[in-house]
């Protein structure tokens, strides 16, 4: 378990100061750390046809990219190569755990681990995220800058990688094992390897209004709401024939609005979609699935364990029906699961005590088992 | 010039009293109608790759629909069938004359004309239509029948045709040349066929609260707006991990709302997409373009007409800026062609005394020019 230490601060302060306003470099924060998979380890991952990786070089000066899966990295030599494995989380226990320590956000906020090998003057250039993130850097040493919020031009410095023009630093700092980067979205930032380099980024994600809008749109259409159509009776004379009047107007906005004054729509639609994970899950289905007593019984002495990166959120306008979001699916227990939700949800470990007062319930059982059984919840060895 | 004549009473009561209310036979509604296109033209339009046109007939007493084009009707017999084309009005001047006399109702709302040409006991079957219709009866003669507003029962009579079961019919008269029956959405209708007829369609049509969150959504994508991420700097420490809490939800619906706030976005949302057309329009571009010199002489004795079906309106909330949407393009001349839009929109005929005043102003006069050469408008002759 690894346990963040601010620099003299409370989380509160830094919340309050740093989240999402000002870049910050925590060294330390992290006490004896170690990486958590080995860089041979990450080139594994990086073979996988459901992994998402990339590779960052440069050749003869110039910036290429590459998307995995890759069979070996013998041609890249020892230098100005980096090999980058988003969502590492979902594949390696020990990499989920980094997550942990950011739990003073909530679940829905937070995006993936990335993690990043790169070797002497490697990196991925410098760039703008839309994200906040916390680099974690493991072993080896890296020089890290960090520019101001502006009005930064951004480009393609190769089809599949935006660089922005140099910045003048407001950090620039060289980060050992331990050392965490805090960066808020905007703030441009390059990391240069000194020494072949393991780095960690906990990434947080938002939405912009488009995303939350399509995925509104997509809701309506998969549902089946939304479906009556505008009604006008009672309209006056019309007299303008290519006009769309203030009453007319006002009926189509009154239509869209009604929608979003749907409190539980909107909750089953922002569960949903905030619940879906971008990138695959290591869903691993068991060969013999579990009777809902056999799982009852296993529990007994036993701990459930939630499978990396799976996404599972309740919403408090739903949750007293006992309403959850498990990867994008709504499933609903009642009012006596009410209370169940935030057991299920709040915690990535369920030990069997935890659950025991639940599993009388048929819904919960049948829902648990079926969640094992497809792999989104594991026994704990 | 069709002339609208109702049974003794006001459109103000019509409008009041049976739009998207209560069915009603207008009895005469047309004197001295006759075909505007004749059931050989109609046929000739079916067998257009670019006409939405579909055969329904029985078959051993079997519902069968056909999608066209066709290229004959010769195996069909003489009886129970019937030919209908979506859109006659984007192919025929003369039948879109025949939308004029509903100009009561706003150009907006209104869909398309749809003609059927039927032979005995022909017909599309008992069903039900989410828009309004005004069925205009031509030559020959039908029986149709109304039933009331209901919990009917829907049903796929055939892939292509949903049917809904027999009905207590609340109107049950038989149509002849110039009687309109007018049907809301929601009521049950059948029309059979008793002397080879032509009926004609004004469908008018409404958007769900599904369609325009949609449309929004699309908007949003293809204009590139509501890009800004949400923020929650100053966010609390947050103890619950999977809870999406009171405060985060109140940040992802302010964000929606600001989008259905800003009313200039949803006045060229709504334009936009309610500008365009279901079907395909017959634009025919001038084989020698128009310069807008040449253009402008040509107005002086002339007029432009409306291609059939074009829609081309404006919102009060942008019309100031001389904003206008036509064919789903939002164009907008600026404050100084704000009073030229109306005139655009409102006509589907564009005297040249109409327009002189405005053929001065260069972007309206490029405007113009643009949208004959493309065939949107064309001169009369
Ligand atoms: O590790 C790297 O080189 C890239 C890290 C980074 O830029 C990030 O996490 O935002
Ligand atoms: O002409 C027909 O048979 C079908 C007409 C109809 O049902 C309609 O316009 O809604
Ligand atoms: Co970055
Ligand atoms: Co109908």
């Amino acid at each position: 378990m690894h346990t963040l230490h601010l620099p003299g601060f409370t989380l509160e302060h830094f919340l309050e100061h740093y989240w999402q306003r000002q870049p910050l470099l925590i060294r330390r924060g992290f006490r004896h750390f170690e990486d958590p998979i080995s860089p041979d380890e990450l080139a594994g991952l990086a073979c996988e046809e459901q992994v998402e990786s990339r590779l960052v070089y440069r050749r003869d000066g110039r910036w290429q990219a590459e998307v995995g899966p890759f069979d070996s990295y013998e041609r890249l030599g020892e230098r100005e190569w980096c090999l980058i494995v988003q969502a590492a989380n979902h594949w390696a226990p020990e990499v989920q755990a980094l997550v942990e320590p950011f739990s003073f956000l909530p679940k829905w906020r937070l995006d993936d681990v990335m993690i990043s090998y790169s070797t002497p003057d490697g990196g991925v250039g410098p760039h703008i995220d839309r994200y906040d993130v916390f680099i974690c850097q493991g072993s080896g040493r890296r020089r890290w800058r960090v520019g101001a919020r502006g009005n930064h031009r951004e480009f393609a410095a190769h089809e599949a990688l935006l660089h922005t023009d140099p910045f003048e630093p407001i950090i620039d700092e060289v980060l050992e094992a331990g050392d965490i980067l805090y960066i808020p979205p905007g703030f441009p930032h390059d990391g240069v390897t000194l020494e072949n380099a393991m780095s960690f980024s906990v990434g947080f994600r938002a939405k912009s209004a488009c995303d939350m809008f399509s995925a509104l749109a997509d809701h309506l259409i998969d549902k089946e709401l939304g479906n009556e159509l505008l009604e006008d009776a009672g309209r006056p004379l019309h007299t303008q024939q290519g006009r769309i009047d203030g009453a007319d107007f006002a009926r189509i906005r009154a239509q869209l609005q009604s929608v979003l004054d749907n409190e539980k729509l909107l909750a089953d639609m922002a569960g949903g979609y905030l619940s879906r994970t971008k990138c695959q899950l290591d869903l691993q289905a068991l060969e013999s699935p579990y009777e809902e007593h056999e799982l009852a019984e296993a529990l007994a002495g036993g701990a459930l364990v939630r499978t990396g990166g799976l996404r599972c959120f309740y919403v408090d306008g739903t949750v007293e029906q006992g309403v959850c979001y498990v990867d994008g699916e709504r499933i609903a227990f009642g009012p006596q699961g009410s209370s169940f939700v935030p057991v299920l949800c709040d915690h990535e470990r369920l030990d069997g005590a935890l659950l025991a007062p639940w599993l009388s319930q048929p819904a919960i059982l049948a829902a648990l088992t079926r969640w094992v059984n497809a792999g989104y919840w594991y026994l704990a060895d």
